[in-house]
């Protein structure tokens, strides 16, 4: 049954709000996290640190006075940063617009509203907004739409509108701008106009939205045209490249798999969703499912990483999953949350939440540092030699395993901060039956006429305690998510005898003010095996502990052995901290006849003595300086004795 | 000992002559090598349809024409092609040079005069020549060093003028041109003028074989200025980019690995032996020769292939080497040779011919189709799906499987042509004890007062014969290179028993005319085992055949079952024709509860039937159309019974 409700998007602080939906998403204020808890601190740092970082380097760089000079007729040849800079300060207007949606604080309003000034004056009266064409001096506008971004910047500018106004503030000068934007690309881009699509997908998933939030259905029909007109090769193609790196290659709804440029090819999924499911196109929706589940299936990371390619930030092959080379842009893992997330909404299945936890676990909460003012970028599995020194200029990958404070292509550290700042709002939906809990947090819930607290050390312990305040009138079922991974699992409702809760859902009726309902998740370390078509990674075991995959850094191992010349069997490991201890043993070194490392011999296990070793989350990864880190760890095959029958 | 000889290089027709060496090369016509054999049959396509079809691409794509626009004044905002475009020109012109010192054709050297003339036009006054600076509307000369590949244009010219004033012409009008080349860049490069180096090494090692050609020393110092100035950081960096892109991380002298773009640092790092050779310098010799170690025991493919990333075409890490994004570019192979073959010529060390076959049969060889006229530009081992067309078009990189006819940066091609043209000066050389046969191949010797008879299906079979005809009144000592895996080689001697020889060299001393020499080497297939650092192959082997690595092409299997989906007991395989038969084990999938190819249950070995499949050469993957393909199969590791104590 699909839930049809009227739009409520304005009013509701979500960032996805489909017309008809099995589930929907609570306010991003109805959820205030703890300020303790694993998100919390993530948030308060990301509010106190991060958003003013990110506008200091952008002030610095000159991508700010870019909009200046613009507005002020020049000079535009001294225009600093790539083509796509402006959608930073649109991703990092929408973060500050979650983030005072989410808790409101006057220093932060006014920084925010005199940047969306400076953004204002630079738009031409048309409605076009954008500092890198179309000014004297500049090419043209729309000459470039394989790599000039144009589209993609305006999408990121109507998504910051769309978080300005369902936080309160509809009439706000951002919304203004951006839906005269909106305007100015469907008169430029509608039918029997321009028949182009921008190289880089943004603008469809937000033009759903910006039509939804705007009550303006033309939006969701731009969005539309946008979806329908990629893969039929109209954009040029720049050298050494192909139309597969941004999805020209194939119809979105003929493909059968995700591919190209990652973040490209995840946005756009997102954005034909939203068409889809508000337009009943079932063929496109099923075509977009398929192509999920196949690339969750074969060409997503353990952490729920995507894209494996440096080379074109893109995805591989089916098993092309290289631990070393993993790519995994910090980026890629927001845009596979937003994807996953529209996903659920429309189906209201498990696998997406699921996905999601794994994805915020280890790929969001893997990029920043503690402070907040450093970044990853790139989120390899496996990093052979540690990183020399800290990073404290603009960095091009942060390769080496070192976080740095901003990029030439510095699109991760706003990514990050505007998925914090929303983070409440993928934590729980609402269905016709009642509340649903996808994601443990602790703190209280206050939504739809149901009032929770939540209590739990999640993830560092298993015990989440939901002590029920109020209930509505309506649906009064609350549904847990129990994850994928979870292995005796029990759910205690008030008095009663614990119950057996698998993976899945676990739903507990007839709720009512005073109920509580305890989840006891067991956090026991446990080893994971990849599956055996991942050349990568074939004969290695991780350590994953509840949401959190774990790793094993040099800084951990005793003086002179190294991470990439140690095994380890096969055998569940002990708890420990927030991570785990196994034994590992030291490999023999197969030494060759030849100077190359190819020998006649075949690698034999060694009789080295095993040694316990600390594995640590691998979020935590280089938190303590540059370190060897790897996730999966050859398993020790034992040695066959030759005098054996 | 070091020989030290007076420079006979402008008579002798080989590619490298240093000053004092160990050894020296043969001339390129002093080995003619039989038509029928394994290189004399693709020396003969090379010379029949290669060089034909290299020039017709860049007549078609107007990379020739340049030169005339840049003769006649313009117009010059018509130029095609990248700013390298040049070099294609060049080293089809080396090409041409080595071809008709092999073997005369007055069709060829009309078609060579011809494009020489086109050449010489386009040089300006003062000896700069390129088409793609300097001139009205250009970008001033040198304004782009890290990629305007302005120096690394002319080194190919140089390289080409070295080839031509060797094989007979020291008067032509292109060494002319290049030593005019030569002047001014010595003017403009030299100690007291600019301080650059090219972004792309070239200029080093062609200016240093020029000085030996050309009897001018200043050549010589001039590269040594290059070579000492690089790794300084003297560059710009362009975006995304980083020193050790084009090695300006780290002097020469200093590096202990070979890093960055792969032909970029294999060039520098022959031209820097070129220099520490002519000067002496012992302090560079030895680091080189510790960086070529280093490089080959812990970034260099069983092919011999050299780079591992796709991403800047660039060494990876230790270890880091990926069977299925292999790299391992054409021209890095080529570059290889060069050094490995300089680092003989000055040590006489077994280890660099031995390298030196290894990448001649399964990188050098591979490139190439059977009609000379198709090639591989990056040469993985290990694809998983088919391409699925034939390329008819100018073609990125390749991938996928299938050859192509022209790149878009097309560099391979006619590095393969100058290859195989000036083959037979690697194949042999010569010391002051007498002549070193190093590479197998049938053909008739005729060099330094040696004249001999090689017989040899080499390497379809290893027994070569060697009918001794004259030997010089000086050195008599035959000098044989065991191969590095030859197990079990024996050579006899006239009618003296057969004498078991052991890998490196094997010396048949006193040889008179009449002496007749056969080597035996066994080509049984043998299993061949990666050092179990490399992660990305750990737990598989491969088979050799010789110098051959061999493959498994998805053509040679039953339907239905992928080459990704078998594994192979490590039994020595069967001999079968050029190649080898073994048996293979169909490996049952893991299944996993989750949506994620990851699973807590460990891989299993199946129990399904074992059958036999034929592995062929690498080199000829994909003959027989598009296929998948992979060299190194995972060991079948037994099922443990956990019924057993």
């Amino acid at each position: 049954m699909v839930l049809e409700h009227a739009s409520t998007a304005v009013t509701r602080a979500v960032p996805v709000a489909p017309v008809t939906a099995r589930a929907h998403g609570l306010d991003v204020a109805a959820f205030r996290v703890d300020a303790e808890g694993f998100w919390g601190r993530r948030q308060a740092v990301n509010a106190e640190a991060t958003l003013a970082h990110c506008l200091e380097w952008m002030d610095r760089l000159g991508w700010l006075a870019n909009f200046d000079r613009v507005a002020d007729g020049g000079p535009l040849d001294e225009r600093t940063g790539w083509v796509f800079s402006d959608s930073e300060i649109y991703k990092l207007l929408e973060a500050m617009a979650w983030e005072l949606g989410r808790a409101p604080d006057p220093a932060l309003e006014a920084t925010f509203g005199d940047l969306v000034d400076r953004v204002a004056r630079a738009q031409d009266d048309d409605g076009y907004l954008g500092t890198a064409f179309g000014h004297p001096g500049q090419a043209p506008r729309y000459s470039d739409l394989s790599m000039g971004h144009e589209l993609y910047n305006m999408g990121h500018l109507l998504q910051a509108a769309v978080a300005r106004a369902r936080t309160g503030a509809p009439d706000d000068r951002l919304v203004e701008v951006a839906r005269r934007a909106a305007d100015h690309i469907c008169r430029e881009f509608g039918a029997g106009a321009r028949e182009g699509v921008c190289g880089h997908a943004e603008i469809e998933v937000a033009l759903a939205e910006a039509g939804r939030a705007f009550g303006e259905r033309r939006y969701l029909e731009q969005a539309r045209l946008f979806v329908e007109r990629r893969g039929r090769g109209s954009l040029p193609v720049p050298p050494l490249q192909s139309p597969e790196y941004f999805q020209d290659d194939v119809p979105v709804r003929e493909a059968h798999t995700l591919r190209g440029h990652a973040v490209r090819a995840l946005y756009l999924s997102a954005g034909a969703v939203d068409v889809a499911v508000d337009t009943g196109d079932d063929e496109l929706l099923a075509a977009l499912e398929r192509q999920w589940r196949h690339t969750v299936a074969r060409r997503t990371y353990l952490t729920g990483g995507m894209g494996s390619r440096h080379q074109d930030e893109g995805f591989g092959d089916d098993w092309e999953l290289p631990a070393d080379r993993a790519y995994c842009e910090t980026c890629a893992g927001v845009a596979s949350i937003m994807l996953a997330w529209r996903l659920f909404l429309h189906t209201g299945d498990v696998v997406y939440p699921d996905l999601i936890e794994r994805t915020l676990f280890n790929v969001v909460a893997t990029s920043p540092g503690d402070d907040g003012r450093s970044f990853f970028y790139a989120n390899p599995l496996h990093q052979r030699e540690a990183g020399a020194l800290a990073i404290d200029g603009v960095n091009t990958r942060a390769e080496g395993g070192v976080r740095a404070p901003w990029f030439e292509v510095s699109c991760c550290p706003t990514n990050v901060a505007r998925t914090l700042a929303s983070l409440s709002a993928y934590a729980l939906a609402s269905d016709d039956e009642g509340l649903i809990v996808l994601q443990y947090a602790a703190g209280e819930v206050d939504a739809d006429g149901w009032r929770l607290r939540i209590d739990t050390r999640y993830p560092d312990d298993g015990r989440v305690r939901i002590t029920v305040r109020d209930v509505p009138v309506g649906g009064t079922r609350l549904r847990l998510r129990i994850p994928s991974w979870a292995d005796g699992a029990v759910v205690t409702v008030d008095d009663a005898g614990p119950l057996v809760a698998v993976p899945g859902w676990f739903d507990v009726d007839d709720v009512i003010p005073g109920t509580t309902v305890e989840l006891d998740v067991p956090l026991h370390p446990r080893l994971t095996f990849p599956d055996d078509r991942i050349d990568a990674v074939r004969g290695g075991v991780a350590i994953e502990r509840g949401p959190l995959v774990l790793c094993l850094e040099s800084i951990d191992l005793p003086a002179g052995v190294s991470i990439d010349e140690v095994s380890m069997s096969p055998v569940r490991p002990q708890s420990f901290a927030d991570g785990a201890r196994a034994e590992v043993i030291p490999r023999r070194r197969v030494s060759g006849s030849e100077t190359l490392p190819y020998t006649a011999t075949p690698p034999r296990a060694t009789s080295g003595r095993p040694f316990p070793v600390t594995f640590v989350p691998y979020h935590r990864w280089a938190e303590r300086g540059p370190t060897a880190m790897r996730v999966f760890v050859p398993v020790h095959v034992l040695e066959e004795d030759p005098a054996a029958p």
